[in-house]
C-alpha cells in the first residue's frame, strides 16, 4: 500500500516485506507500505540473471524504455514468481492517459488532468482515487508498454528466441491471445494476471449472493473490484432480468386467464374463430403479443442505453482516450507519426483495415453460414432417406441407421463450430485492429453472427419454411427447458459442490499462511473464460423471447426464473472458481448493445410473419373473405409500419438521460474553451 | 474597408464618407475605411431622435447591451436607412464564438482563437480573413445579440408598443420570420438585409453561368460570396448532375438498345419470355434497372457525404460551436445559468421539447397527411360518381360536371396546403428550439413530408392499390416533363426576359450613381425567398427517379438535361433577382441529407414491389409455375436482403475521407490536451 496521508483504512493486514520491492525512482512518491497487485508466473527453469533482467526492466523510467512500476521478486531471486505494483506518479499519468473522469472538488466528475491533480478529490491515496480493477489493468497497460530501445539479448536465455529487436514491444505480456509473444515463446514468462484480495472478495460475496441479499446487487462494489467490463455486465443481466416481468406477467395472462375465459367470450360473440385446441394463444392474444413483444423490446433496448450511459458517467468512463492512447499489442504497421497525436508508433491505414473487413472476412463468414445451412440440409435429406429406409425394410440395422444423420449433423456442427472460431480469431487478427475495443467488437460480431445462425437456423427453418407451428412451439419449449436445466446445473449445482469440496482445503490453508502463499494459491485457479458465454446465453435467451414468443407465450416466466437464479450463480463463479480478470474501463457494452438492438428489429419481422403464418389467423381470414395474396400484402404493411413505429420510438427516447448529456456537453465546451486559451 | 495593413486589394471603389461612420472604441482597431455590410430600412417616419437611438445602441459596447458594430446614417440624420459595418476585434471574437476554422500559420485550418490570433493568416486584413457572407452574417448575428439591460422607452415612439423589457431581445431584426419582433411591431424598422457588392458579383457571375462557363461551378468563390448554405446547395446540384449521368446511359440503353437486341436474343434463347410491346423494358431489364437504382442510390448519398465532409472543411465549417452559442431569436424560456456554458440566458428543458414534438406535432402533421389520403380517396370517389351519372344521362350538364372532381381536389389540395403550411411554421415556433439549426431541420422535416405525400401519394396509389403500371408510366413521363417545362420557363426563359428588360434600366442608373444610391436601389429587389423550393425540387426529382426508375427508364436522362439548365438558371436567379441573403456558416445539407437517405431506403422497398407487380414478371412466374403467394414471399426475401445489402454498403463506406477524419481528431485530441494542461 502507498499513500502519502495515512488516513486510508489499512485493508490488507499482511503484505510482502517492503524492503524487498524495488525503490521508487520518483521524489514524490513517499511509499510506506506497497500494495501486490499483478503476478507474472515465470517458467520453473528461469535463471535468477533473467529474473533480475526484468525486474530492472519493470522499474525502469519510461524514458528508457521500462515500465516504471514496483518490482518485488517474492521470496528470493530464484523463485518462479515476480509481484508488480506501481508508484503513485506512474498511476496518476496513466489515469489521465486512459482518459478516466475522477471526482473534482466540487464533486463534478472531470476528465483526470496530472496537471491539474491537486484539484481532485483522494489524489493522494491511491487506494480511494482508483478502483483496485483499475489499479491492477493500468499496471497490465503499462507493462504491455515495455518496449526495447535497441537491439539486445535477453540475459540467461539461449540464443535463438531471446533477441529483441529495437522497438519491439516485449511484452503483449498479458494478452494471452498474443501468438507471437516474445518473452513467452523465449519460455520466459508463463502467464500473468492479477492477484485476489481476499478481504474485498470475501466482502464483495457476502453483499452480493449471500442468502439476506436478494434483490439488487452491489454494482458499485463490483465496478470496483472487477472493473467496468464485469460490472457492465451484472448490470445488463439485473436490468433484463427486472425488464422481463412485464412480458412474464403477459405470457402467464395469455396462457392461464384468456384461452379458456377468451374463448368463451368468443363463443359468444360472433367472432367466427373456435378456440377448440389451447396449446396455443387465440388470435387477439397472438397480436396482443406480437405487438407488445415489439414495443417491449424497443423500450427495453432504449432504457437500456440510458441507464448504460449514467452508469458510465458514474463510473467515470464516460470520456475515454483509447483512440488517443498507443496501438494494442498485437497491432502490426510501418512505424510513423500519428497524424492525430504526433507520437512514433507503428501506422495502418483505415482503407486497407477495411478492405479487408469488406472483401475477406465479410464473404467468409458468410460462407461459413452457408456451410450452416448445408449441413442443415444435408441433415434433413439424410433423415427423410433413412426414414424411407427404415419404412421399406424395417430391420434393426435400419432402425439403428435412423440416428446416423443427427450424430452426423452434430459432429459437423462441433467440428464447423471448432474450425470457425479459429478462422474468426486469425481474420480479427489479420485485419489489424488499432484499438483493443475494435479488435474485441469486430470478434465477438463474428462469433456472434455464427452462434446465432448455428442456434435459430432451426427454429428459423420451422418456423418460415416448414411452417408447421406446434413443432415450433414444442422445440421452443423442449430448447428453453433444456438450456435451464443445463444452466442450472452448471452455473448454480457445481459451482456448489466445488464450494463445498474447495472451501475445507480453503480453511485448513488459511491457518498457516503468508502473504506470499496466498498468492501462490491463485495460480492453482483457472483463468477466467471470460464474459463472452454469458452474453451468448443472454443474447439467445433475448431471441427466443423476442423472435418467437408469441408462439409460446410463456418463453418469459421461464426466462425470468432462470435469471434470478443466473444472477446469484454467475456471480458466485467470478468471485470463486477463477483467477481474477484484467478488466479494461469501458463506457457501455460494446458490440454487444448493437447485437440485442439488431435482435430488436429482427423480431418485428418475425412476429409479423409467425402471425401470417399462425393457423388462427389463415383461418379467420379463410372465414373473413380475404385472399391468401392479400393477407400477405397487408402483413408487409403491417411490418413496415411497425418498423417505422420503431425507429420513430427509438428516435424519441434520447439515448442518454438530460443530465448526462449536459455533464457531456459541458466537457466539450470546457474542452473548446481550453483549446481557445491556449497558444498552439 | 478597415485594415491595419495596407496590402490588401481595395475592391470597392467608391465607399460611403468614412467621417460620418461611428467612431470605433476599441483601441485596437485602426479604420481607414469602413466597409458597408448590412443595410438596415427604417419606416419612413421614423423621427431622427429614435435613429439616434438605434445607432448609438449598435455602436455601444456588449457590456451596455450594445453590439459593438460601426453605424452610418446614410445621407444625412433624417434618412430612411442605417448602413453597418463591424470593427475588426468585433469580427474576431464572433469568428471565435462561431467557431469557424481558419488557416493557421502552418496552413492547416484551426478553430480561431482570439486569444492566438497572431498565429492566423490574413488576421489583420479582414476582407481576406472572412469571407464577405461571414462578414455580413456576423453582423446580422451581433444585431441579433441586441438587448435592453434596462426596462426603457424607445425614444420617439408613442408610449404603448415602445417599451422594452429588461433582458428583452431588441431585435429578432433580422429574422423576418419573427412574428413577435419588438422594433418591427413598433415600426421603426422595416427590413434588413445585407448589401451587394457588385463589382465582386460581377465577378462572380463571369465565372459562374456566362456562356464560356459550362463544366463545374466556382464553388469557393459562391462560398465566400453567398456562404456555405448556398454553395452546398450548389456543390450538390453539381455532384447530383454528374451522378446522373450513370442512371442517363443505363435507361438509353435499356430503352434504345435492349428491348429490340435483347429480346431477339431472348427469342432465340429458350427463355419464354415474349417481347410482344415494347413501351416498357424486358424483365431482366427490369431487374437490372430496379437493382442498379439500388445501388446507385446507396453510392450517391454515401459519396456525397465524403464530398460534403471535405467540403465543410475546406469552408472551415467542420467544427461549429452552435451549441455553445446563444439561443435562436424567438426562443423562448425562463432566464436562468446555462449548465453547459454557465451563461445567463433563456432556459427551456430539453424533454419538454421532445414532448410537445411526440404528442403535438407528430400526430398533427399526421392528421394533415391523412387528410391528403381522405382527398385523394373523396377525389377517386367523386371521379367515379360523375362518370357513371354522366355514362347514364349523357348530357351536356353531367359532361361539365366530369370536371368537377378535379377541381375540387385541386381546391382543396390548395387550401389544405396553405392551412398546413402555418400550422408547420407555428408548430416549430411552438417546439420552441434554441438552435436555428434544430428549427430549421424540425420546419423543413414537416413541410418536406407534407409536399413529399402530397406529390406521391397518387403515384403510389396508382402502383400498389391500382396495380396499373402503364398508367403509372404515362403519369410519371407527363408529370417530369411538364414539371421540367414549368422549371425551365420559370427558372429560364423568365429572368432572361426579365434581365434584357432590367439591364437597360440597370446600365443608365449606373452611369451617375452614389454609393448611396446603389445601396438604395438594392431595396427594390424581392428578399431571396430560400432554398427551400429548389432543394424539393431535387428532392421530388431524386424521388420520382429512385422510387419509379425501373417504371421508366428514361427518367434520369430527363433530370440530366434539366439540370444542366437548372444550375445556370439558379445560378442567374440568386445574383441577379433577389436581395442578398444572409447565409448562416453550416457544415452540411443539413435535414436534406436525410430526406436523400431516406428516399434511398424507401426507393429499395418501391422498386422490389414495383418488380413484382410488373406484369411481365407475373407473367414469367406463371409460366415458371410459381404460385403468386410463393413470389410474393420470395419478393419479401429479396427485398430484405436488399436492404441489408444497402446498409452494410452505407456501413462499409466511411462517412468522410481519410483526410478528413485525421483532421478531425486531431482538433479533439489537441482540445483533450489543451484542458488537460488548464488548471479549470
Amino acid at each position: 500500500m502507498m499513500s502519502l496521508g495515512d488516513s486510508s483504512v489499512q485493508i490488507q493486514t499482511k503484505v510482502l516485506p517492503q524492503d524487498s520491492w524495488t525503490q521508487v525512482s520518483c521524489p514524490c512518491c513517499v511509499s510506506k507500505q506497497v500494495e501486490s497487485l499483478v503476478l507474472i508466473q515465470l517458467s520453473d527453469n528461469v535463471q535468477p540473471v533473467t529474473k533480475r533482467w526484468l525486474i530492472s526492466l519493470i522499474e525502469a523510467s519510461k524514458r528508457h524504455g521500462g515500465a516504471a512500476l514496483l518490482a518485488h521478486p517474492g521470496e528470493d531471486e530464484c523463485g518462479d514468481v515476480i509481484v508488480v505494483s506501481a508508484p503513485r506518479c506512474t498511476f496518476l499519468k496513466a489515469t489521465e492517459d486512459l482518459g478516466l473522469c475522477k471526482k473534482y472538488h466540487n464533486e463534478d466528475m472531470v476528465a483526470f488532468s496530472y496537471h491539474d491533480r491537486d484539484n481532485f478529490s483522494n489524489v493522494d491515496d491511491m487506494q480511494e482515487f482508483l478502483t483496485l480493477a483499475e489499479r491492477q489493468y493500468i499496471v497490465k497497460n503499462e507493462l504491455d508498454s515495455l518496449q526495447a530501445q535497441k537491439k539486445q539479448r535477453i540475459p540467461g536465455v539461449p540464443e535463438a528466441p531471446g533477441v529483441l529487436e529495437a522497438w519491439e514491444n516485449i511484452s503483449y505480456l498479458s494478452c494471452l491471445c498474443a501468438v507471437g509473444q516474445k518473452l513467452v515463446r523465449a519460455g520466459v514468462i508463463k502467464d500473468i494476471f492479477p492477484v485476489h484480495d481476499q478481504q474485498r472478495l470475501n466482502d464483495l460475496g457476502r453483499r452480493w449472493y449471500s442468502e439476506k441479499q436478494i434483490w439488487g446487487q452491489p454494482l458499485d462494489a463490483i465496478q470496483s473490484y472487477f472493473g467496468s467490463t464485469v460490472a457492465f455486465y451484472f448490470s445488463f443481466l439485473d436490468f433484463y432480468t427486472w425488464a422481463l416481468v412485464p412480458p412474464a406477467f403477459l405470457g402467464l395472462v395469455l396462457t392461464f386467464l384468456l384461452p379458456g375465459g377468451g374463448g368463451v367470450v368468443k363463443e359468444q360473440a360472433v367472432e367466427g374463430v373456435m378456440e377448440d385446441d389451447d396449446d396455443g394463444p387465440s388470435v387477439s392474444g397472438h397480436m396482443v403479443q406480437a405487438v407488445f413483444s415489439m414495443l417491449w423490446s424497443t423500450l427495453f433496448i432504449e432504457l437500456w442505453k440510458r441507464r448504460s450511459s449514467s452508469l458510465s458517467h458514474r463510473w467515470g468512463t464516460l470520456n475515454l482516450a483509447e483512440r488517443f492512447a498507443g496501438p494494442r499489442p498485437g497491432f502490426q504497421g510501418t512505424l510513423g507519426l500519428n497524424p492525430e497525436t504526433g507520437r512514433l508508433e507503428p501506422l495502418f491505414p483505415e482503407w486497407q483495415r477495411q478492405l479487408r473487413v469488406g472483401l475477406v472476412s465479410l464473404p467468409l463468414v458468410g460462407l461459413f453460414m452457408g456451410l450452416v445451412v448445408l449441413g442443415m440440409t444435408g441433415f434433413y435429406h439424410g433423415e427423410a432417406l433413412v426414414q424411407g429406409f427404415h419404412q421399406d425394410s424395417g430391420s434393426l440395422f435400419s432402425g439403428a441407421l435412423l440416428y446416423l444423420p443427427s450424430m452426423a449433423h452434430i459432429v459437423y456442427t462441433n467440428m464447423l463450430g471448432n474450425v470457425y472460431h479459429t478462422v474468426a480469431m486469425q481474420l480479427t487478427e489479420w485485419e489489424n485492429h488499432r484499438e483493443e475495443s475494435s479488435f474485441q467488437n469486430h470478434h465477438t460480431t463474428k462469433v456472434l453472427l455464427f452462434t446465432f445462425f448455428n442456434n435459430f437456423a432451426v427454429l428459423f427453418h420451422i418456423a418460415f419454411y416448414k411452417q408447421d407451428l406446434p413443432l415450433l412451439r414444442k422445440r421452443l419449449a423442449s430448447m428453453l427447458i433444456g438450456n435451464q436445466l443445463m444452466n442450472q446445473c452448471t452455473e448454480v449445482v457445481v459451482p456448489f459442490i466445488v464450494d463445498r469440496f474447495l472451501s475445507a482445503a480453503h480453511k485448513k490453508e488459511q491457518e498457516d499462511n503468508l502473504e506470499m502463499d496466498k498468492l501462490r494459491a491463485q495460480r492453482s485457479l483457472p483463468p477466467f473464460p471470460g464474459l463472452f458465454a454469458e452474453y451468448i446465453e443472454l443474447l439467445l435467451q433475448f431471441g427466443y423471447l423476442s423472435l418467437f414468443s408469441c408462439v409460446y407465450p410463456l418463453t418469459a416466466v421461464l426466462l425470468l426464473l432462470n435469471n434470478i437464479t443466473e444472477i446469484r450463480g454467475d456471480a458466485y463463479k467470478i468471485c470463486k472458481l477463477f483467477r481474477k480478470p484484467f478488466s479494461a474501463p469501458v463506457s457501455n457494452m460494446g458490440v454487444w448493445q448493437t447485437a440485442f438492438e439488431v435482435l430488436g428489429f429482427v423480431s418485428v419481422m418475425s412476429n409479423c410473419w409467425l402471425l401470417l403464418l399462425s393457423p388462427r389467423v389463415q383461418e379467420f381470414c379463410l372465414e373473413g373473405g380475404i385472399s391468401g395474396k392479400n393477407i400477405i400484402l397487408v402483413a408487409i404493411l403491417v411490418e413496415h409500419v411497425l418498423i417505422l413505429v420503431k425507429m420513430i420510438l427509438a428516435f424519441m427516447i434520447p439515448d442518454e438521460p438530460d443530465w448526462v448529456r449536459i455533464k457531456r456537453e459541458q466537457i466539450e465546451f470546457n474542452s473548446m474553451q481550453a483549446l481557445g486559451q491556449q497558444k498552439l
